[in-house]
């Protein structure tokens, strides 16, 4: 229903070209802000300003929140400093401060000469802690409820102030010292007696999380105890902040996507694909690339040494392609499998001989079984039916006992790496599917020629 | 603080063993649900119906909804109809959807028939939609508001019907005939005046899906909106249920699960890893490992087909894994970027082009600056440092040429083919990595040896 009112970037530049300006404010205020910030991914950025400056007020910040950093910087530079100020004063706190951690410099000192002292004070607060910490995405507009207050006058503190909280379904109970005490839900207070004491009603065991903490950490306990709001709390548990669940639902995408790049020996970035310039993509995925690529010459060499065997049996280089690539699989599920559940917290360092010992009784079963499989292959197809005379049993179990022996090796790097890059202060996901196959095509090697020379008779 | 008070399994143990009844019932209670879940994980299945009777009414019924499918099909096992009557009379309906879903016939049949007439129906209506769409997630416990009603009258009726529902902050408008017209926040009531009329107040330009769309687009739409529920409506717009906001972090964490799984070429399973068997494990990996296996064999015919060359210049044979992991690598991650892309909505198949031409580009890149590293460290290290003879000037060139048309190759198979698999119906992330690396794998030999033959003098 709402696609056929939707603005394209086409409509627009038509609009503002024939200075029908009142028809495309009122058809841009009819939609939403994200799709506004999506329509200025499409407009050519002459057009931004002209269009930025026919949103109104409200809206106008909103979409300014949603837009790209880059397209924000040079909005900026397009603002008057009233303008400026009247954006700020709309915007929440948390986003004023993704804001500044995005900005130059001299933009950064523009936007802190703009705000309110007020403002600027919990600006420089909260750009004290880490950007990936709890503090450092949190927000400080929340509603605080004194302990003694009745459900009434709690309804009407919540009148009063709540207009610019971002939440207000969630109200922390705290002492005159601001230590946290615990939580009452609009839903409570909505559903209890006017003179109740918000004491008696609130929840006392509740989950909150330091602010030096991992964002992640902040977004795995709101996953696990389905929480819209997590407290955040200094040292001496006094109530400074707190993380809300759309934040949480990014965390969650954010650290996603970086353990998708990561796997795949990309450098993560935050700026979508199909706007990221030809040059930084390249920056992101070469230094892998070449790294793995200067790393992969080290199986080169284990093949040189053995090049004497290989010019006696060269059928035996048929089936490298296939024992590096199975080799190379098999570590990645189980890599990957373990990258995961550490990074969901399902599996801990403590847990590590417990994988191993799953992942090795997994490995002997694929083993055992590719190997067979592998043998009667290349027993059956070469051999009989393609009449290749190289192929000898030999070389069949040669290749089969290589496949079992590989398999179980790759799996077993492929679980434990990731706990021990962990366990060191890595992250897992480095140590993916890219590095443990150039290590395992080196091992599979070694010892499919070290097997070839002990079974193939006459072999040098 | 709450760590303290956290019950063992052995703790359990120990006070049911003791038969101090009274304090683990306590303990417990003091507990979070999603702990004690998780506390059943560790604690012998012997244990579980005697420890799951010691809870509370409402919290058993909240454990309950939080266990692995296996532990609540043997607890209901051990139920009286009263046991399960009460259980289910406390759960949401959409939980209870999920049960109906999970459980074998003969315990579908004693839920349904231990559920009131109502809910029976209401169950009943909830399966007919597939378990993925929207219709199959959502719950049908949601406040509704007739237009017509002021502020005051709304409140009360929230205060009535609320404490029922999964969520009483976003109330649904609808006229009789149920055809959904707005919606209001508990915030927009608690901040306005007692008469007010909720037609003035509502919000008339809103986001919904209809009831088979898939789950992905429900959790994809509440994120881009930040929406803490999503309405979801039939073909003739009446509101049927509404998606809230802790299902939509669990699809997200589904899907993408879902997605790591099946790029490390593993079928996805929602049984936690620590706790799947080791054969379902193997079941999980096997064919696909097989499936790969076999087509690597492909790559082997290729190098049996240019067994003379290779047996005239064995040095081939070592630059045969540099080659080959470089090209899969390269196609890894352009494989990974695109799915991830596709997935999250911020590629469609119409955006094919702009990928391939930014990707062509990228290639040509990343292949100029590998194929002269390449070629630099060929003639380096292998020509002047380590003299080895048969390393010429031929073999490095060969060697550059073949990377740099290897990475464009795979780049663009890396890039196309997700798309195609998402034009032809096919999930993208099933030809993620290890299918790419095989067809690259075959394809960047065939380069290298038609490359060899050309450049390398007096090869046949």
């Amino acid at each position: 229903m709402e696609e056929e009112k939707m603005l394209t970037a086409s409509d627009v530049m038509e609009l503002m070209d024939a200075r029908r300006l009142s028809e495309l404010r009122a058809r841009a205020d009819e939609m939403r802000v994200e799709d506004i910030a999506e329509l200025f991914r499409e407009l050519p950025e002459e057009y931004h300003p002209r269009f930025f400056r026919l949103l109104h007020k409200e809206k106008a910040a909103e979409v300014f929140t949603e837009m790209d950093a880059d397209f924000r910087e040079s909005l900026i530079a397009s603002f008057t400093d009233a303008e400026l100020k009247n954006i700020l004063d709309e915007m929440f706190l948390d986003d004023t401060v993704d804001l500044v951690e995005e900005m130059p410099a001299n933009v950064v000192q523009r936007i802190i000469a703009n705000s309110t002292p007020e403002d600027r004070r919990a600006i420089n607060e909260l750009l004290k802690y880490p950007p990936d910490s709890a503090g450092g995405i949190m927000t400080t507009e929340f509603v605080r409820l004194n302990k003694t207050l009745t459900v009434a006058e709690a309804l009407a503190v919540i009148r009063r102030v709540g207009v610019n909280k971002e939440t207000i379904y969630t109200c922390y109970v705290t002492d005159n010292m601001r230590h946290l005490l615990g939580i009452v839900s609009a839903k409570d207070l909505l559903l209890s007696a006017e003179d109740d004491c918000i004491g008696d009603l609130m929840e006392e065991n509740i989950i909150s999380i330091g602010t030096l903490e991992d964002q992640e950490t902040a977004a795995q306990l709101m996953t696990k105890y389905s929480l819209m709001a997590l407290p955040v709390v200094d040292t001496e548990h006094r109530l400074v902040g707190i993380i809300t669940v759309d934040d949480a639902i990014d965390i969650i995408h954010e650290e996603t996507e970086e353990d998708f790049s990561k796997m795949a020996a990309i450098t993560p970035t935050e700026t979508p694909y199909l706007r990221t310039p030809v040059a930084r993509i390249w920056l992101n995925r070469i230094p892998w690339l070449a790294l793995l690529m200067v790393s992969a010459t080290f199986t080169g060499w284990i093949i040189s040494s053995f090049e004497t065997a290989l010019s006696q049996v060269v059928v035996l280089t048929a089936f490298i392609p296939m024992l590096m690539d199975t080799g190379g699989n098999s570590g990645s599920q189980s890599s990957v499998t373990v990258i995961r559940n550490l990074s969901l917290g399902e599996v801990t360092l403590s847990d590590w001989w417990r994988v191993a010992w799953k992942e090795i009784r997994v490995a002997i079963m694929c083993g055992i079984s590719l190997g067979a499989l592998a043998f009667g292959k290349v027993m059956l197809v070469d051999h009989l039916i393609m009449h290749n005379p190289a192929v000898t049993i030999s070389v069949a179990w040669t290749v089969a006992a290589t496949l079992c022996l590989t398999i179980l090796i790759a799996k077993l790097i492929g679980c434990l790496l990731p706990i021990l890059a962990r366990r060191i202060g890595l992250d897992p996901a480095v140590v993916a599917s890219p590095f443990i196959t150039t290590i395992v095509d080196a091992i599979s090697l070694l010892v499919y020629f070290t097997i070839a020379k002990t079974v193939i008779p006459g072999l040098a």
